[in-house]
């Protein structure tokens, strides 16, 4: 797992996620992992990226400790890519961007695919901030407070 | 608000939102918005990004609606650029995007910044992804359906 020291000591935490998976295809490569995406090509295949610009990008998230290389389930000689428990948590930013999606960028009726429970069949309940007391928060409502210097 | 036609019918509200916002300037932008920042030569000077990407970057979150232009609110003639409703929902993002960060990427006692509710002071509860009843769903207890073909 990689560690890499973040730039000029980056004390955001936005900053560093986004500097591992801010861009495009590491944001869908991880999306694609979640839905049960293994391999190369199948990745390749469902994303139209270019080999080449996908192995860098699986490569910097094994680097990060986001995937992990492991030999494959069927005993063939492939290699798959399986989420590790830091990717894993990364289910969060996923569902937060979907349900962005859905809310803003489609319009009622129109298709568009489902995350479900999958015991009951029934879509996730909206993810919002909620204060420690479990109160949903508005943006205005919180404030960024940041480190003093040492 | 951009009516824009999303390409081969995108029906992932992932993918969607990615294309809209799936870049680290774009997210950067979104984040210090919420910071309070409103002006072109703030955003420029917070983020240390060029001038040119940055004037496309927030062309694009405009043209989307994430973004609005305005006077100035001291009644100088700067524009400001303000979160609109639809931007302004994106705080699930960030809060998601920040608390990756903040158990992923930080040793603990690290210096960093913090998002604290206003009203008392305190950190924001983790953010999960739940079912309907409220329950804390983890990725492999949700399923994506892609929608039926018309």
């Amino acid at each position: 797992m990689s560690q890499r020291k973040h730039a000029v000591a980056e004390t955001c935490p936005v900053a560093r996620s986004v500097d591992l998976v801010g861009d495009r295809w590491s944001l869908l490569i991880v999306r694609d992992a979640f839905d049960g995406t293994r391999r190369f090509g199948d990745f390749q295949r469902g994303l139209g990226v270019a080999r080449s610009i996908l192995a860098e990008r699986l490569r910097r998230l094994v680097e990060e400790g986001i995937l992990a290389v492991q030999p494959a389930s069927d005993g063939t000689s492939y290699q798959e890519y399986v989420l590790t428990p830091r990717g894993e948590q990364l289910f969060a930013v996923v569902v937060a961007l979907r349900q962005w999606g859905e809310q803003q960028l489609f319009q009622p009726g129109e298709a568009r695919s489902q995350l479900l429970e999958r015991a009951t069949g029934q879509e996730l309940a909206p993810m919002q901030p909620r204060g420690a007391d479990g109160q949903v928060l508005g943006a205005w409502q919180a404030v960024v407070r940041k480190p003093t210097a040492p």
